[in-house]
């Protein structure tokens, strides 16, 4: 194999072209609003984007792991990947501060994504609990581990907006959505 | 950004071209010759593969990280990856019984990376204590990770021909590669 080659949506590079955002919940909003359009055209409810400090949006993530056919690829690793895509870096630390913003917790490979992105900041909607309750397993995620990026200079803040991505999550469910953790 | 693509380097996939193998210990021999080729091609100090249950070398995988600008391409993710997009499928565990070699202890994101990924068993030489003694940062892996991973019925065997992988990394260090954590 001399490559491999992950498709990005369309509609999401479509999507992600779009104005600078201000507030939180208005990048938060926007994270949910990429879970439901990826449930929409047949992908996972999971939704993550990243933003420069001044809240210009960088790159959009959806869970692609069924379209592409393969299980990294969750919201979270699919728009840091971009992120270091544009920005040329392996860290997006050394291009200054960028932010995460997640419709659900991350999971444990995702919470390892973040600490090894550079990402300074980590903002989420629902919590895992949410996304366990429909069926998606969330790995072994504990306490300590949000506490050992905290200590690295990570912000993390979880629950913002809760019940709107918690809407979209149980919408999947209602659709009965594939839960597809092997 | 219509598409993301990780070149996988000629020297890895000519590596890849190799016979069946039959002990374990073949197989982790295999994985810590990766990870020396790795650093002898200017990468990672880490190596890893995929192996059928009767032995079938299905995928290699080394650091990538540098090279390709990408901090998700640890050695585990691209050997699993790599085995996704070969076998067709985001879950190994639909395939068959697939085994993960790896010349060190896989990182808080391969940890995840091996839970989603439908791998049953996985085997690493040196341990995290090594990594980090030589620079390298592994995040929050605590024994509550790999037990959670237990449970969920993946085997897991750490400490397999540690000290030929310690020399790897020892090799690193003297010839001052790249330790690249942000």
């Amino acid at each position: 194999m001399k490559s491999i080659t992950i498709n990005i949506p369309d509609w999401l590079s479509k999507r992600c072209e779009h104005k600078d955002f201000k507030r939180d919940e208005e990048k938060m909003l926007f994270a949910i609003e990429l879970a439901r359009l990826s449930i929409d055209n047949g992908g996972g409810p999971f939704g993550a984007a990243v933003f420069s400090k001044d809240g210009k949006l960088i790159s959009c993530g959806v869970n692609l792991v069924v379209k592409e056919g393969l299980s990294i690829l969750h919201a979270e690793v699919v728009a840091i990947t971009i992120a270091q895509r544009k920005l040329n870096t392996y860290s997006l630390s050394k291009g200054g501060h960028f932010e995460l913003f997640s419709s659900s917790e991350p999971c444990a490979m995702c919470l390892g994504a973040i600490l090894w992105s550079g990402i300074k900041r980590v903002v989420w909607a629902a919590d895992s609990i949410k996304a366990r309750s429909i069926g998606f397993d969330e790995g072994p995620v504990f306490e300590a581990s949000w506490d050992y990026l905290k200590k690295k200079g990570i912000e993390i803040e979880g629950g913002l907006l809760k019940d709107e991505a918690a809407r979209v999550l149980d919408y999947y469910k209602r659709i009965n959505g594939v839960i597809y953790n092997p």
